[in-house]
């Protein structure tokens, strides 16, 4: 396997401004993304405060970035990060279709998630909430999983995700009409939280004593909606079963995979320290692990094109100091 | 007087960007600096990690600064910032000119001063050593200057002190020819350090005792050219002189004028936290000064211009809360 020396992952203005320093750097680079760059950018309708370009449309500006990879040569490999695991002297690079890659250091430039976490999705990773349906699809065989999809790229896992579990439920979160298979249930309510059978009981507990503060008080009529419509009582969840809650009833299912643009930034690298939602950097974008850095709106407010660019620039420095400090 | 909102001391990449996202939250801004923005970009041969413009000339992105600028309707006041004072709910800002300005919060954008701090400048600021003629001149009524110029912008307060002093010795630090008053006597020799007499005498014993270890050895013979060209012994120090030293003589006066493009960073803002021979920050750009932020390669290395835009949209951005908490 190739060894690269810094890994980025992101294409937004953090990734590319980290990506063209490191190109200037000399040193053999991994740029995951798209090639179209940022979506959040390109839909920009106006943008004003990028120096230099002054009343710009987030399509010029992303056409100016794009201009400037292709002039360096810069590439990009369109493939989503699932996990990266330090090894030492170098690190691991999951993707979402399971392959690895490697490098000695890695920059993160995945951006936020879109949207909030759900309530009960951290806790529950690993313990039936999953990122990645190539990774994970095989513990569900002849299963039941929910999909919760925040674009239509999600379509083509909730598919596969279709040939190996027994049901699968669809929850998109966002406007377009979904294309999946027809055995795919798509169930047109936005997910409010996720939960276990314990947590089900006690939001349930809690529904009951004080509808007005629990966080699940449609759970209080003690039952809800299951997919296929009929009431479904909380003690319906199986011990070990989890739920995708909506304000208009309770999902259950043996798996849950939630499909963003990318993995939220804690649970892409086991045990790496955060602030809040955000990685927790200091003014070189260094991170709490040992090689790896971090950059743009992943690393806190403010979200803005330019400090994502300026601070691209510095995590890789710090990367190439990092590096010749080896 | 006028209270602005927010004072931006510098025109370089990060005072740009503080002042673009400053106007578009629609803040009065006094933005000080040079309408030929930073000397050091315009005259860059080629910038290729600024993201959006690929291989582009110093000029070229100055131009593009300045058109954005032009754009929004953004001014420059073409005074430089001797000092700023945090007066409780304002900063007072007084100009080389002795003129005073007000603001409710500033933002340091001034860079990294010419060169680095002569050896015995920062201990004798206030003692003897000043950054502001048309300030300080009348100290100097009768007595005996010198004066260290960093650019021909400083020839203009030489002429001013001849008119005061009763001798102006000058030690151009650039190529060009300088143009100063007859008076004027000018010593083409680069200052090493500035010394008072206690200073001088512990380096002539120091040099005594193992010249190769001395910062000062070529007082090592006990004598240097003064700036008349006959031998001075560091007897000739008079108390309470100092002296400019320079690799081929020592150069006494009763003060000494360094005229920088900047006022160094430390001297500016009486107290304010630095770390090193920055100004110290944490990630919102905030100083130890409440209400003065910091941003740009004052704030520490790398010195790049993307990320000097990157942080100085930060600093405003929080300068911004701060306005908003009042």
């Amino acid at each position: 396997m190739e060894t690269y020396d810094i890994a980025i992952i992101g294409t937004g203005p953090a990734g590319i401004s980290a990506a063209i320093t490191a190109t200037i750097r000399n040193k053999k680079i991994i740029l995951f993304g798209s090639r179209e760059l940022s979506d959040k950018i390109r839909k920009a309708h106006l943008i004003q405060n990028y120096p230099g370009f002054p009343e710009c449309s987030g399509e010029d500006l992303c056409n100016a970035f794009a201009a400037h990879l292709e002039k360096m040569g810069i590439e990009i490999t369109e493939e989503k990060i699932n996990a990266v695991y330090p090894m030492g002297e170098t690190f691991a690079l999951q993707t979402m279709k399971n392959e690895m890659h490697q490098a000695r250091s890695v920059i993160l430039a995945c951006g936020m998630v879109q949207g909030k976490l759900l309530p009960g999705e951290e806790e529950l990773v690993g313990r039936g909430v999953s990122y990645c349906a190539t990774c994970d699809a095989p513990l569900y065989r002849g299963r039941s999983v929910a999909v919760i999809g925040y674009s239509p790229e999600a379509e083509e896992e909730v598919n596969f995700l279709s040939e190996v579990a027994s049901e699968v439920l669809y929850f998109p979160v966002y406007r377009d009409e979904p294309k999946v298979s027809e055995s795919v249930k798509v169930v047109r309510q936005i997910p409010q939280a996720i939960l276990n059978k314990e947590a089900a009981e006690e939001a349930f507990s809690l529904a009951q004593a004080d509808p007005a503060k629990s966080s699940a008080k449609d759970l209080a009529s003690g039952e809800a909606l299951s997919a296929a419509g009929e009431a479904l009582s909380v003690d319906a969840l199986k011990q070990g079963q989890l739920a995708v809650q909506t304000t208009k009833g309770t999902f259950p299912a043996d798996g849950i995979f939630v499909l963003r643009s990318s993995v939220p930034a804690g649970q892409l690298i086991p045990g790496i320290e955060m602030d809040g939602e955000h990685v927790k950097v200091n003014l070189q974008m260094e991170t709490s692990v040992p090689g790896c850095f971090a950059c743009g709106d992943i690393t806190g407010r403010p979200y803005q094109y330019v400090k994502a660019a300026g601070q691209g620039n510095v995590a890789v420095l710090s990367a190439v100091s990092y590096l010749d400090q080896k």
